[in-house]
């Protein structure tokens, strides 16, 4: 049996169809174990070796055309009213399915802006052209970006509950590594310390665990993704962490700050405090400013203002991207307006998206103050799903 | 530092790249975490996030051109010797670096015959069309399949002193299993031991683990692909079993038979003998047909015809599959000329490809009877890397 979401996600998937007015999905995949598809997770739940085309239909309808190894497999999952195995070619009883499915349109899994909705590799497309030549349906191809976005992004009460349990797993972690700091440790120390605890709590790393932990202590740091170095933590660092835990499917992606008191000091330096301050409230006034509907860029913009009118410099980043699957798990985001991001900085705001808001700002001398928090949209605005840093947190 | 083996196969993709009389190789991606061009662990050894693009030259060249905030990482691998990091957009400097090269084939990830070679996505194309429109370079770009190819297939002495360590512990591991068997065990309970053996030397599974191991018994056993089931074992039953291991970042993929003896029988039933000793002869054939030069279909015709001359239904896929980084490591295949292999079967075999030779036959009434062998080209021919299976291994 494959997750129980993956059910849940198909059904959700031929709703979000007939809403965006599509009669069909079309997921076209080969070869899952050398790269997958990234939707494959969420309407599959298992593997395929072969050609392999999975159809959701606006009126519920589930068919898998699959090579003939994996059809018991596929028929295992539960997931797929009908399902075909084939051996020689996949081209007949693709177009038969397609005859009989008929659809005026049929989304397709590439994007330009968002990589999760683009897992159709180049050599793929060429190959579905070539078996739709000389059918209606060659020129009835869209791009599944709407569907694929509303699907990843509007979170099922049982997913919400998946990420709220690695959100509050590792605020558990980050108040043991509170606990862990003194001055003299080197990066590595502490992020070997937070792995250890990753296996305490059975969990894996959200991203690539050579980045997750990344720690960064003082001034001059290596800069956002890079791994933990051999960097030592000293009075007068502002150290921060960036990690994210991943539980039953489901990930977390959060940042938090602390100082480093120098001897005599009780609290941190006024300009340390004013950066903290300005850093905390920009996250204040972005999860203020969130409403179903609005467009990512006005939500980074609140954040992005605010910094700036303070004297910091802007972050080279979104404030946000979406949590889910994935650490960054696509779709919209809230992104300034910046040629790299295409269009997903205007994709509207819907309720059930996870989203980080995790802007960044340097304190000459001291390092990098950034703090990464997590909210789900709801109707009236954005609930948190982390408890936010309030306050610098001091090493003494 | 990435593994050293990033650094011997750049090398190795110029000197193929030279061969092949193309100018550069473009490896253009984004947010490896969602989904990783099967390029990207050969050439970079890392990750990145923001779109990417890494040119590899005929004449030595290595740029990396990616987001700002990934430039550390890629300079800490050591494997670019020349690192563009971009804010806003990767245009402008994508387009100086190729003016600069001048190149007049580059060679892109895109295939329609092998999903090792197509990792550029459909959106990342048309991305990459957009990006070099109203330059020379637009109508230069080739697939790079040839290349990848070769590039994959070639084994250094490094992987393949990695390759056969994996082989040497499946082989290990087969043996123990063969020490476990008895009469009414389930296909789960078998596969928990192998399991619980990967645990003992410290590697992975080489596949999908809910599909690796893989143990059929018995006549009309779920098909190859399928997890193991509840079925028990029994007298009278052939079994087979199915896995590999991942040690190093490398594979084995191999498949062993047994029967279980009858109360009173001394060995195998005649037909039972007959399926294996033509399997084994099969094997066998092939590895002696195997020269470099040849298509992988003479190869699979040789094995394909012997089972039939003798009686016995031909099998429904490959005699053989590639194996490296991945367990189906992708190119040239002895497969075939069946529509869906493309045109895999009509590569040339070279020298340093690791195959595996792998028929399969069924015994009316008992089960399926199927080896799995390992074997690397040479000059001179095929040359065994596991030690094959030479006698029908009896449980009683």
């Amino acid at each position: 049996m494959s997750d129980p979401i993956v059910h849940e996600k198909i059904q959700q998937a031929s709703e979000i169809l007939k809403e965006k007015g599509i009669d069909a999905w079309l997921i076209f995949v080969r070869e899952s174990a050398a790269m997958a598809d990234p939707t494959l997770e969420m309407i599959l739940g298992t593997g395929c070796t072969w050609q392999s085309a999975f159809f959701i239909t606006a009126d519920g309808k589930t068919v898998a055309i699959v090579g003939s190894l994996d059809a018991a497999n596929i028929e295992g999952t539960g997931n797929y009213a009908e399902i075909i195995g084939y051996t020689a070619s996949i081209r007949d009883d693709l177009t038969r399915t397609l005859r009989k499915i008929d659809p005026k349109q049929i989304a397709i899994n590439y994007s330009t802006n968002d990589y999760m909705s683009d897992g159709l590799t180049h050599g793929m497309y060429l190959l579905l052209q070539g078996y739709l030549k000389n059918t209606p349906y060659a020129d009835r191809l869209v791009s599944s970006e709407a569907v694929v976005n509303s699907l990843r992004g509007r979170k099922s009460p049982t997913e919400l509950a998946r990420i709220g349990e690695a959100v509050r797993i590792t605020e558990e972690i980050y108040d043991k590594v509170t606990g862990f700091l003194r001055p003299g440790q080197t990066e590595k120390e502490i992020a070997a310390f937070i792995k250890k605890e990753f296996d305490t709590y059975g969990v894996g790393p959200a991203w690539d665990p050579v980045m997750c932990p990344s720690v960064f202590t003082g001034p001059e740091t290596a800069g956002a993704h890079f791994g933990p170095t051999d960097r030592k933590t000293e009075k007068g660092h502002i150290i921060n962490m960036d990690f994210g835990v991943k539980k039953d499917g489901y990930c977390s992606d959060m940042q938090r700050t602390w100082y480093f008191l120098r001897d005599g000091e009780t609290k941190a330096p006024a300009h340390v405090q004013k950066g903290f301050d300005v850093l905390r409230d920009s996250i204040q006034l972005a999860a203020k400013a969130i409403k179903p509907g609005m467009a990512g860029w006005e939500i980074d913009k609140a954040a992005r203002d605010h910094i700036v009118q303070n004297g910091f410099e802007e972050y080279p980043h979104a404030l946000g991207h979406q949590v889910g699957r994935l650490a960054h798990d696509g779709g919209g985001l809230l992104a300034p307006r910046w040629d790299r991001y295409g269009d997903l900085p205007f994709q509207p705001i819907e309720v059930g998206q996870v989203y980080t808001l995790e802007p960044r700002l340097t304190v000459e001398g001291h390092g990098v103050v950034t703090m990464e928090e997590m909210i789900v949209v709801k109707e009236n605005g954005a609930e948190f799903l982390s408890h936010p840093q309030m306050e610098l947190w001091l090493i003494g």
